[in-house]
């Protein structure tokens, strides 16, 4: 019974329930950890340098984020032209720096673990 | 041309292309992270209390990492009851902490920008 009791106790310990889906993804995270940098904003062509992604590719992960309120999409002119201007808004910028939360903590999880392998090899869960 | 070759020197700055898909996936870290901690294997059971999953997607993920030989599955008896183990193998330590070594930089990029935006403001890209 305590050793039942005991196991329960670390239930979920690694799910990581903090990693939002739309956060997550491999170009989104570029896009918002751009974004974060540059309060300001990013035109278009610029945010497309930075996260080495096709036009295409930008426009599709720019909407999904658009769609969950974490990024603005502003329409304007520079010198004359139309220019697109991304920016991520107040509520993003909050849920990223919770996400980035997640993943600091991850990295911890798996840097103590694979220091620790010697104490975790001597007293093993089942092996 | 010197304002051009100088936004050019940080193309591809937050691509983050060590990401790797498999690796990436919510569930799928979870799991590697709880293997990574314990290097002599977790029975099935356990891996499962751990992550927060339920049989059937643990089963499916775990799958997965087999094929991508990250993770083994080893048949057993405890206590002359069949038992599963899993167990992560060498070269998928060695991957996954390869790939946590990318997270570290997301989340150093990530701190770095949210700390400097006074400056960032100051001078951002095109804003």
């Amino acid at each position: 019974m305590a050793k039942n009791r005991q196991a329960k106790d670390d239930s979920g310990r690694f799910a990581y329930e903090g990693l939002d889906r739309i956060m997550h993804e491999k170009a989104r995270l570029g896009v918002l950890t751009s974004l974060v940098a540059h309060p300001k904003g990013l035109a278009f062509a610029d945010l497309k340098r930075l996260c080495g992604l096709t036009d295409g590719n930008l426009s599709r992960h720019l909407q999904v984020l658009q769609e969950a309120e974490l990024v603005e999409v502003l329409k304007g002119y520079d010198q004359n032209r139309p220019q697109t201007t991304l920016k991520i808004t107040s509520s993003g910028r909050r849920r990223f720096l919770n996400y980035l939360t997640v993943l600091e903590r991850i990295v911890r999880d798996a840097a103590d673990a694979s220091q620790s392998e010697a104490s975790f090899a001597a007293n093993p869960a089942r092996a």
